[in-house]
């Protein structure tokens, strides 16, 4: 039998349905919190002690039952859907253990508002730090990618059209560069997410002498959420990460699409390991880049998500609404969908094999250097810009862009043959030629070897430094439950 | 050890690792689509034999095996993640009972996308009709609580501000019909939904001489999904169907929006039963009305599971992508979201107590019935209306509707005070009357005791018909299934 | 000067500043409706006087005045900012050309609440049947397009890898399939929007006794929105409008992302007209298929459309209140993209020419018959479909699909050669013929010509009838304004 | 006549209809970014000519057209629809007054596609600083209109009921920090937008020998957009602020929802100035509280502003696709939105009256402070936290807090009556204090007169800090504009 909710024990008569309860519990949601729930009640126990607000058997006593859930793991009765919450749960099994005169002091100057608040920042802090820690896997594979194709040439692609020629090295530094931004938002959102809401109670804080500043440390907090009434009422922490979420989504679908169109017969530019891949049950031949199809629609996923918690959060009045609950669970839905799927990314592009013969043959197709021949008609000739691009298209609209062709053309925008101007069949040649065109690229972030050998060391540095900050911050969070759950020892008596 | 799946075996080399499987496996959201595919197996194999592609035999002991399962339950080892979907799995637990011979049979002329297409058009259609019954009780419990507040007499507001008595009953009346119209968008939705895609295989149908619409008539279907192309690549059905729920959410949103605001302290037009609502962990007093919040956050879940759907289809080409698949995941917590949260609608209206003496206390402050006041005037002195309107706007300006009030304000704009045209204080009071003011709205649909009453009858008949017609659709469904099991019954012999 | 507002000036003090007035002035939205506010206010007058509200010569005054404004256009000044909204600017002016005697009495009885319902509804109205011709045209060119491609041979799709061999016909018919929906979508939601809400004033009626079903008949309406409060609080009609629209621009992008995809060098199924292409400012060889690419974006704009719509509604109380004000600028935004964007559909398909020697060479490509193959193996051999697909699966992970690769993949999966259970060389090679694979499709529904002949036949019947119903509804609208505006003059003695 | 579209003449046959040059054009929205494109082509045009690529001759004539420009205003001729963008239109009329031996050398060594990214950043970093500004002054009022509230009591809220005592000041500090944090968002993206794509030309840069770093740093940019690919294929600089935009809405729209809430009939704690109300066409008495809500929409507008841009963005492959043009005109649409509805918020808060009186009378309703009862219970009698709270929570049940109910509660609970146990009834009352209930919360961030006046002071000293640094900021943008003026005058040899 379930053992009684303390918090509705009191105050409310009707019972309810199953239905009812199923759908109001958060346990679902919950479990995910646990962990970070008993951590919550350990360093508010240490206050309420350090603060005299209760006496050090009581505290000891708590902690010796909190120690335990810590490290056996909560009793599963705790997680009984009658309980409203987590936090009725674990009060009332520990009630039921350490006694009434003892677990029914855990709850002294605190409400499940700013408790729900702590262990939703606690738990999402690991999230994003795990996020950031796949986001760098990604960018690793991808420069190591690059640095092996910094002269495989392709054709790089406007509106899918065949455009320039570009690398493949450069190609995949874009998308690094994008992943980069995605990492430094997490970064900067994580400041935000890792404050402590903890002694704001129900949101007027309380008349108990607490003590915010030590709980905050205790839990590994950069800092309080300071005005109690924001710390219960907020969820912009939340709101801010699926958006980032939803972003880096955006990112991992546009390299996802490419994957796709890349694999199909059509291009051929890069075969997926077939663990990637399944087969038609109806056409053997098939081999379907499903997970990156899967992968793709996650980004609109993760945007439903932010949609949903938007949605919900807009007009509420302060502070405190249970309409949170249901934020929360678009946050974690959201932030699961997102780590899976960017998750199998890093091994999708290591295992992929690039057909460089593919890049090089298209790389040349479809009149992808007439800007180099139009570039050259304006050193050559001095001709303006305008000019010698309106030269070049009119050739190509009549058919080619052999010297005859380009004479016919140029007669009629300027007037005068280009032969007549000095221009030779191998001028042409050579200015079409792909690997120069290439090789000219020298700006900073262009497609030349040279360029793009100068970026990867660059954009490796960038990673390198993320990811030495990314170890200092989780080394940071595992000190701080370290030494709480060393304190709680001490005070436990172990 | 799980069985080895049928599909991917010839194929594909790679091993899937456990990560990855269970990312791409829909066998999730698949179980919940399981049972239908137990029918679609059945029809399938009968139409297989009426066309002479299968043997008697081979038929019968298809049959009797799917017949066991829809009798005793899914082997559970058809669910292993393994799988990559419930297809998969059935057909390879088949083969494992069947032998190869017969169970190496079952997927001739079909493929898994015309396949699950018709899996969720067969779910859609009962999680369809189930929404419509749940919408029919809201309206009937609307309708009865509108029939006993008949003359129960409010403030009616917009910009949540008094603005002029109505009675309770036509403010409930405006939700049913609300709900009148969600009702009515499912019905139509359905003749959409179910049409079966069943024969369109891959998506370019095939080769044997099947018997399309043979198989839709076992099925129920009220047609085929003609194309073949369209039938595997379309799921504007799934997307319709959420966009009817956002909606419906929408209003029940705005209905549980005015629980909230009614059994809030300054209001208590309501009292909302225990079961609906909750106290705090620290405030013991409190008697929050959490169901009502969750289910308004709720609205938020199901536009946000429109948004994924709707983002994921976008600009896919046709036919099948595997982007489907995810999908139907938002589909499935649409349709869940919503049939939960609206399910508990009916109960916590049902269950409320109304406060119809705070209501009529209400009902008269903040000069309500100003306007009839002005038509008093306009009628009286044959004022134009914007005039009268001006002289009662000013006296509310000047602190109040006495006699003395009105005519100086009336000296102002009109140069006349009221009284020396004959205007009384009786005059006044009477025209004040918040009792007289709802008698006299008397148009239809207004709120009167005598217009809200021929609307109730109404609006019941318009009910009764959708009942009527819902109880058709849910028989056809069933009749159709028992007819199948019968038929598979006879042929395989039992 | 702007003329006063006739409805602020008794109540309110402050002075607005310039830029609360522009923000919360909804005039720019308003011009799209301000004709339908002129013959709103016509059957208004016209039932005022029916019902002996106003004497003869007031309603004549105002007739003349409001028919002025119709056959000469509306004063610019009843456009100015320094009016909340075009209701009042029009009231404003008339009060000003007619006097305060007759132009004070036209809003006797009524309230922009009701005004403003029932002006966006008739202009949706329009709107909807405004799309529901250009979603007819689309679906006519896509079937004489079909017509014209009966046996054009193409690979069908599925992963956007080379599956089955179709026919362009089965493809662009799959297309015309989801239109047709989306028009018969936006013919029900008529339905719902064509009710009138006038009467409903604030949202209480009036105590005057007007006549609703009458004015509801002047102005075509099919009927009223009975409930006075659902009429004016209520937005589903708009909601329901912008999701069909959204889902019919779904389709749009998926076939313009095909028109993107097929025009690429590496596929050249299609060529679009220079008109809807454009060039490169510095690659002048390029033709880039813009149009397709605006048109693809403006689904993701509509779908914004009905975000912020919805969650503008969601969890409003009843009854009006002004965010319904920027609900309508969103819903006029997505009626507008959607209807510039789907517009220029039918013209890029018509004036697009459709290589079908590219689509036939592609079609055989990718091991596309395989299916067939492995169907001929099972109608041959009597092998179970399962063995046969794995067959043919591991020829093509060996390498081909020539006899004796296929005969060491049935030993492999069967232990004995294909070739030794009587296949020869010509059988393999029959089966995997694609204009045979296709000519064997002819399920209803299917790619082979016979089958997609005959889905021509019925599908343009069916739009056929569409076109009929359209034409019946626009003329009953016609019928209606010019006997409102016959029934006006005669009244105005003209 | 409009001149000829230089960048179409050559290539491009068809002519374009009139529905499709505007449907194509993005004129309308490029009306916003043309002033900052004039600043981009005279960074250019020194770039060249610095790097010896044009003349001087060739520089100065460029640079007088372009400095006219920037003086008198661009030609109205250059923003006709018949261009396809704004950088096609001033090229094209500097090609007329400037020739084409000059105006045709502007386009050298770039695209439209790095130069509209350029431009799209160069204004959006303004709008961004001008965002800041405005939440600096909303900031500013809550903390002046905190700090005349320091002791202004009133009941806090949960779930729209009154849950225990607080200070007006403490809500609106909760407030305060909500807009600090959306604030520091802003300032975080302004990082990443303030960065240079110049030089990427089409995605490959170019041949030339151009200077990224000079134009980047005369434009005053923080850096370049490194990788010339990801410079323009990335829009995550407008999503994200987009996305920041959104809630900093969702935070406008609480307290929006406040002002309504507030200033209802039923509440009377604000009352708005007239400036921002407006009354109803029909009841003279309504002062509605039309901005707020019209504000509060505006937070769902610009949601579906960031849903549409990302559902655009999502599974786009590299590099430019014509769809980051609607993206654009989602991106100003949700700036303008954010910024008009944000830019109210001041004077309204700043002109609305707070009713005092009415909010103490209700501080103390509700059993609001019954948690400091149980607290006291906890304290004198040493009673655990629970046991108190369902001593309390049953009074309230039984309809009380006089002291004997509460020893019948506690006997039901505990067995023993508090008053045996030395409670007093004066103990109670002072227990049940409201103003004592409030000084007691000191702890940081809490509702004491103590607490917030420190918070006050903390929080505007942040405020301080941050105005300091968008100053810098404003200061860096307005230098770099001049010091590019006066380098362009010097070069024109003006």
């Amino acid at each position: 039998m379930t053992p009684k909710d303390v918090v509705r024990r009191g105050r409310l008569a009707g019972e309810r349905t199953g239905e009812m309860t199923q759908f109001l519990s958060s346990m679902n949601a919950d479990r995910y919190i646990a962990d970070a729930d008993i951590l919550v009640d350990m360093a508010h126990v240490l206050m309420l002690h350090k603060q005299q607000i209760i006496d050090r058997e009581t505290a000891a006593t708590l902690l010796r039952a909190l120690l335990e859930f810590y490290d056996e793991g909560i009793p599963e009765a705790a997680f009984d859907e009658g309980f409203e919450d987590i936090h009725a749960g674990i009060e009332s099994i520990l009630i039921g253990i350490a006694g009434e005169e003892a677990g029914g002091r855990l709850h002294i100057g605190r409400s499940r508002n700013d408790e729900v608040a702590t262990c939703i920042r606690m738990r999402l802090r690991e999230d994003i730090t795990k996020q950031m820690a796949i986001l760098a896997r990604i960018r690793q594979v991808l420069l190591e990618l690059a640095a092996r194709h910094e002269a495989t040439v392709m054709p790089g692609f406007t509106h899918f059209q065949h455009a320039q020629p570009t690398t493949l090295a450069h190609h995949l530094l874009a998308h690094e560069s994008a992943f980069a931004r995605d990492y430094q938002r997490l970064s900067q959102a994580l400041g935000r997410v890792n404050r402590c809401p903890l002694g704001a109670a129900a949101f007027a804080s309380t008349g108990y002498p607490i003590n915010r500043e030590y709980t905050a440390g205790l839990l590994g907090f950069d800092g309080l959420v300071v005005n109690t009434m924001d710390a219960v009422s907020s969820r912009d922490f939340g709101l801010e990460t699926l958006a980032h979420l939803s972003l880096m989504m955006t990112h991992t679908s546009r390299l996802y699409e490419e994957m796709i169109l890349w694999s199909s017969p059509f291009i051929r530019f890069v075969s997926l390991d077939d663990a990637f891949c399944s087969t038609s049950s109806i056409m053997p031949q098939k081999k379907n880049p499903d997970t990156a199809e899967i992968m793709r629609a996650k980004a609109a996923s993760v945007l439903g998500a932010f949609v949903a918690a938007s949605a919900t959060l807009k007009a509420l009045p302060l502070s405190y609404n249970r309409d949170l609950q249901e934020l929360t669970v678009n946050l974690w839905r959201g932030v699961r969908d997102a780590k899976h799927s960017s998750g199998l990314l890093a091994g999708m592009l290591e295992t992929a094999t690039f057909n460089t013969e593919r890049m090089r043959e298209e790389a040349g197709r479809g009149y992808s250097t007439t800007t180099d021949l139009a570039d050259m008609l304006v050193r050559r000739l001095n001709l303006p810009f305008r000019t010698a691009h309106s030269i070049v298209g009119r050739a190509v609209q009549k058919g080619g862009l052999d010297l005859s062709t380009l004479d016919s053309a140029s007669v009629e925008i300027s007037g005068e043959a280009l032969s007549t101007r000095g221009i030779t069949v191998a001028d042409v040649g050579q200015a079409l030629d792909v690997e120069a065109a290439i090789a000219s690229r020298k700006a900073p972030g262009g497609p030349s070897p040279v360029a793009v050998k100068s970026a990867i060391k660059e954009q490796q540095a960038e990673l390198e430094k993320d990811r030495e900050e990314l170890e200092r911050i989780n080394e940071a969070y595992s000190r701080a439950v370290s030494a709480l759950i060393r304190d709680a020892g001490r005070l436990a008596g172990e």
